[in-house]
């Protein structure tokens, strides 16, 4: 994997960047959909990719090692052959989901003890194994295993939690580095910053992250409930020790302001079930502001779902249509919105782009936020 | 709307034809996927165009009165317009829908009073509303309201429902004739024959239909339960009633075997949720017979669902991808095996009308019912 950075807007740290995989090109910032069991849900790959035009997708390894299993997933060749998404896909860790899984979960020096949310049967993640699972799904970016403090988190737990994770990723780094790609593609493994909300636990972990030298680095452990204020120092702060010349990964974030602000501060990539989730639930990012669709407001407006933002999905359907498929409970509400606020969201970190690579980012920034945040 | 009659099979009573409405040509014989709530369930107007190439939908005015509403649907300008289908449509009458209420519905000479299952709501169809009704949503071919009787059935109810159908009937014709489409475009209406399975009511029924003259017509109250050898004898008789120079319409009808034999029989038209109802349900019918997709044997199966059948949907996925979303009870499950099913149904009745004006239809049919019927 290789970065080259391509412009840095004047009035902020907002940069536009250029990562190249073996699978292909990512232009950044960008966000990337999230493809838990191997689907954008709701989505045809078609679809992700002639109409939202999403340029890297992520796949979840904790929903990916449970079903269809790592058999599979090596049988077929790997997950681009699996589920026939041939652009670059990145893996979290499955770090993230099993720390989730409270009730049933062991944290050991190890690795983390968890039961199947599926079958309920045991199983063992350790940086090791997680490693050789991302190897086995074939992403061509892989992460770390860490552990995502919760927020609030109590100092003492967040600086020994921090400490696990680097000695965690020291052994991901051994594996990964004495390891090859499964099926003869380069792979890259992704360090993270954690620290919770704690400034010298971030400034600590970010430069112990940088000294590992790795082709891209992200920053977790945030958008997990904090005030966006505390996000947005945090990710300044680390963005401020980071090295410039790789790819910076904000690992689930967030709303449309969330991803400009911090655009604004640095990061590069993005991720969440935001714009998918809340399409399930009839809520949609629009270029004019957040549109809930299931409010009687829209049920005789034959308008364009977005004819400003464009594409197949967003001008050929009407919001009354697209309201009465969500009263009715139709499959169809769930794969309008889907693709619409997806491809609200690949519209926007183009334009953010765009605003970097003229120079005038930060100023159109601070109109957009307000703008997209309205409530119609 | 007009119908021309193009071909006869030498070796059956099969045909092809041509009928033309006001949305555009349908070429015979035809399957009519169900889009109950203005939705061919899962399905993408484009998809069901470009892909399935569907030449006809059907609607349900039962559904659609209910939700969104006639004052939607004519604010709207129509259902063409309300969900994007710009091809022919067909409504059915509602009857089909309010008589399966049982609990909740009364007969009375005037029409029905029912329930809504959405609030519980009282409401009445009769013939004459349902007339205005159907002119309001705006299909291109609109169902006279009848009585479905189920399977078995009485002979004394058979024949005092199947007179009610035809006064009912009358009063269809009446209001119909002495109305306009509400959106500038011609709208037909079909009676439908009933007579349950008993050969003289079926033969009353469908003199008293083709006596009526309109400009097509159809055959309800089978695919209710009863044998598939005695729907066969109860269209084959019907057929051989109704005029040939008219477009027949068996509603409701079904599996491929079930639908090539009846076009051996005479019949033009169809529609059925099986298809998308099954597809959701994982199982697929194929140009190779029915596979349940569910099933252990294609969990490393990485061939296309169906590459004889050809298209981006039959094509692009696996049967074990597909195995593996069903599983995981992804939208995109149902999304593929309904585009799937519905390509496997319009090619079919394409096949079947290739072959008709070739001549050749006959032994095809036998050769294909049965390859189609075979369980993978
Ligand atoms: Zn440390
Ligand atoms: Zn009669």
């Amino acid at each position: 994997m290789t970065f080259e950075l391509q412009a840095q807007d004047p009035g902020s740290n907002a940069r536009a960047g250029k990562v190249t995989t073996a699978h292909g090109v990512i232009e950044t910032p960008i966000f990337m959909p999230v493809g838990t069991a191997a689907t954008v849900k709701a989505v045809h790959q078609r679809e992700l990719k002639e109409d939202i035009q999403a340029q890297i997708i992520l796949g979840n390894t904790y929903h990916l090692y449970l079903r269809p299993g790592l058999d599979i997933l090596e049988k077929a060749g790997g997950l681009h052959k699996f589920n026939g998404w041939d652009k670059p896909i990145l893996t979290d860790s499955g770090g993230y989901q099993v720390f989730s899984l409270s009730g049933t979960r062991k944290i050991i020096e190890e690795g983390v003890k968890f039961k199947s949310h599926i079958d309920g049967s045991t199983h063992l993640f350790t940086p090791e194994n997680v490693m050789d699972t991302q190897r086995t799904i074939g992403a061509d970016i892989i992460m770390a295993f860490d552990e995502c403090t919760p927020y609030p988190c109590e100092y003492d737990y967040a600086k020994n939690s921090m400490h696990r994770t680097h000695r965690w990723l020291k052994r991901c780094c051994e594996r990964f580095d004495s390891t090859e790609g499964k099926y003869g593609f380069d792979q890259t493994l992704f360090p993270i910053v954690q620290g919770s909300t704690f400034r010298d636990l971030r400034t600590q972990s970010a430069e112990y992250i940088a000294s590992m030298n790795r082709e891209g680095n992200a920053i977790g452990g945030l958008s997990v409930g904090e005030p966006a204020e505390m996000m947005y120092e945090m990710t300044d702060l680390v963005c401020s020790i980071l090295p410039k010349d790789k790819p910076r990964y904000l690992m689930g974030v967030g709303t449309p302001a969330n991803i400009l602000e911090n655009i604004a501060l640095g990061v590069d990539m993005f991720d969440c079930v935001l714009p998918t989730r809340n399409a399930r639930n009839g809520m949609l990012f629009t270029t004019q502001g957040i549109i809930n669709i299931r409010n009687q407001r829209w049920k005789d407006d034959f308008s364009p779902i977005d004819a400003e933002l464009g594409g197949y999905t967003s001008t050929f359907y009407s919001k009354a249509y697209l309201r009465h498929l969500i009263h009715a409970q139709e499959y169809l509400a769930g794969m309008i919105a889907s693709v619409h606020n997806l491809t609200f969201y690949l519209w926007l970190v183009k334009q953010a782009r765009e605003q970097i690579k003229a120079g005038t980012f930060a100023a159109w920034k601070n109109v957009m936020v307000e703008k997209l945040m309205t409530r119609l």
